[in-house]
């Protein structure tokens, strides 16, 4: 599980250990969430073997079938080795990859996770708000008053729970998905926005509900941003 | 927010990318879990200045008052910079710091999360379990019948809500938990037992419990572990 950037404006090994790359060397077979950013990756983290000898087949978990699921694991029965790389971040969390570890763990082959950014722990590290206990909740739904139904749950389970609640949205919608919140969420919520995480205009702020309402709009729109509720 | 290695067994820069070195030497000020282990990492993580000229302070959410933390970011307001390291891992992520952080966004100072191993996210990666929803609930409670019920109710909400449950408990009482959740969960239930991650003895085994009671026991004891449940 080998993890890449977060951000198209960071160096690999500003955030990726730099031993992950004699992993990354060792492998001649990647299971990816798209190839051309797995190749532009493993270029960018400078490997030693011509990118043209790689081999690379997509996992896509909307469109991959357990049958391809089968076709890809069979290689690691033969014995060979595969890496798995999703397009930023940790493969596998919040993103394609663990439906290959899961066929991997029924045929008792070994998997071994790399370190490596995920913006999901690197905003909470930064909020402030309880790291003892959280949910990391994907996406909201994108329609009323679904959404609005869904921010009130996930605040009431932070508030009965002590749980801090993350989400994330495409990040065309963030000002959308913001504004939403705050018109519905009660003023002494803590929100967390956390935008552009590892990037030169990474901004990381806390603050209760009220106050969001009495500051200018951050400037979220396009950017990726994680959202974390809390008390 | 400066991790550090998760394993006594890894090298610094085996999990931490070299580029935190530049931060933690620009650094001469401390909030840290413990200072004895807090030192150490600095050592074997090569800082330039000589540790005998940094400063420490120990923030333990257990034992740090409300005015301890007034006293720790006070220099913060004065423009100086702090770093934040736990025992092991991410600070404010499983483990104390977050007081610190809450306390720096109060005042509006930046906060800055550095990359390195997360034994929670390592985990999750590399168990199969859905990793696009997923909790992380802490300690379970100890004594009985609190503890078989609580696992039980977190069964309910992975199925439910199709949301992995991730747990942790005190290495020396690992055995008793296992056993405890083989003998309450339903056999269909996927779990997770992630051993030792990032150090040679690693193990990350993922089968459905009717497995799990028909294999030998794991050798988890004193060792830390990560246990999750999925569908």
């Amino acid at each position: 599980m080998i993890p890449c950037p977060i951000s198209e404006q960071t160096e690999v090994y500003e955030v990726v250990p730099e031993a992950n790359r004699r992993v990354i060397d060792s492998l001649d077979y990647f299971i990816v969430e798209n190839t051309r950013s797995a190749r532009r990756f493993l270029s960018r983290a400078g490997v030693a073997r011509p990118i043209s000898e790689l081999e690379f087949v997509e996992l896509n978990e909307h469109t991959t079938s357990a049958a391809d699921i089968e076709r890809m694991i069979r290689p690691l029965e033969e014995g060979r080795s595969a890496g798995v790389i999703s397009e930023a971040g940790l493969p596998g969390v919040a993103d394609p990859g663990a439906q290959a570890v899961e066929a991997a763990h029924r045929r008792g082959i070994r998997v071994v996770p790399l370190v490596g950014p995920s913006s999901i722990m690197m905003a909470l590290m930064a909020s402030g708000q309880n790291g003892q206990s959280f949910a990391f909740n994907g996406y909201l739904p994108v329609k009323e008053p679904e959404r609005s139904r869904a921010v009130r749950a996930f605040e009431k389970r932070a508030l009965s729970e002590r749980q801090s609640q993350i989400f994330i949205e495409a990040p065309y919608r963030n000002v959308k998905l913001l504004e939403s919140m705050l018109g519905v969420l009660s003023p002494s919520t803590k929100l967390t926005v956390a935008c552009d995480i590892t990037s030169p205009s990474e901004s990381i702020a806390t603050m209760r509900v009220e106050q969001w309402r009495k500051s200018p709009m951050p400037d979220i729109q396009k950017r990726p941003t994680i959202f974390i509720l809390g008390i």
